[in-house]
């Protein structure tokens, strides 16, 4: 795919993408295959320690990989995009830290705020209507974006997989934060991001994850979405 | 694709299929597609004599075409299956009338609520949690089924499109009624039903739809969703 560079939108080789909650399987999973196609990549969490053994792993078999762990506060500081893929228990508290160090940077939210019993999956009532909402509303100085809510961390994870296909579907308020999480998705083979909406428009993304639960139950699959015609 | 029938499904051309607000785009659209799949359809519509104009477009050119019109309650009576496809405003108002006429019928609930203003389409808070709950919790005697949510309209009406390239996500709470369901989506060419978790996640499966028309003014697309890996 020949991709178009707007000259507003920064070389992607030149950012620094920051996972927080890098240790959970959605985030080491994107950390995985951004460091595979080479960009510079920072594994957060809680615990330094744990981060940079995440990190070591996340570079794996990689001896160009530029990837490092640190705290999560350190990895927001340092990065230019940063994806929070902390679980929904952990995301307004953990953000609420943040706000100084995520000011003036596209935040990508990829939670999904999801309850479990007998029946299986469900989305949870968010009061700001969304994780990603959420996210904006404790963030006002930053732009936040969601996306990568259906990828499938086993598919991300499965080093034996060249593609993984599914599109990404992004919503957010700002055209430019939209562009380049679109393009963080390209940069992933197989992968392909769609501006699917504003922020307003992020909750039903989020919930949909229950639907693809109860497709992969139904149906033993990892299942992803694509959208036809587009 | 080879079909499994388990004996506890009925053959599709033994079923009367009732649309309820057959005159609307949606339900014109689908009416349409089973005509051509040589189903049995009754478009209904609050005025007996736009129903029967109504069916004799959706028949048009098709000389084995089994399709009649009449008034919601009429077609709702003799059904074995109705599809729901009245715009949101008037959903609730109509079901209500129609408790006795869908006592033990499968209901097709296709309605999105919706709202638009200058920033596109958003969804609408809906008491029940999606227009199919709340169809549920009007219809006590009826088994309610989401789905053919984010079929495009005008890909249904062009005839000479020979197959509608989309899944058809499918969600309920009585398995028979979503295996019946999805042989309907399965009975229209290029279509696919796929079951896709309960009726307590039918809310975003309507919202979606607001992302959909987002992605088909950006991209200038009448978008579907298709599913990886099923």
């Amino acid at each position: 795919m020949t991709e178009r560079v707007e000259p507003s939108q920064p070389d992607l080789a030149d950012l620094t993408i920051g996972v927080l909650g890098g240790t959970g399987e959605q985030g080491r999973g994107l950390a995985r295959r951004w460091a595979r196609a080479g960009l510079r990549v920072r594994v957060g969490s809680r615990q330094a320690q744990r981060a940079v053994a995440i990190a070591h792993d996340v570079a794996a078999g990689l001896p160009d990989a530029d990837v490092a762990g640190d705290v999560n506060a350190s990895v927001a500081a340092v990065s230019d995009v940063v994806v929070v893929a902390v679980p929904y228990d952990g995301h307004a508290a953990l953000l609420a830290t943040l706000v100084e160090e995520l000011r003036g940077t596209v935040v990508v939210d990829v939670v999904n705020p999801l309850g479990f019993d007998k029946q299986g999956a469900f989305a949870l009532a968010v009061p700001e209507g969304s994780a990603a909402g959420q996210a904006q509303s404790l963030l006002p100085g930053s732009s936040v974006v969601g996306a990568f809510h259906h990828v499938s961390a086993v598919h991300l994870l499965d080093d034996a997989l060249a593609e993984v296909d599914t599109d990404v579907l992004v919503v957010g308020d700002d055209r430019a934060a939209t562009d380049l999480v679109q393009r963080l998705a390209d940069a992933i083979p197989g992968m392909r991001g769609v501006y699917a909406g504003r922020l307003r428009n992020a909750g039903q993304l989020e919930a949909l994850t229950a639907n693809l639960i109860s497709v992969n139950r139904r149906y033993k699959v990892h299942a992803g979405v694509r959208l036809t015609d587009v």
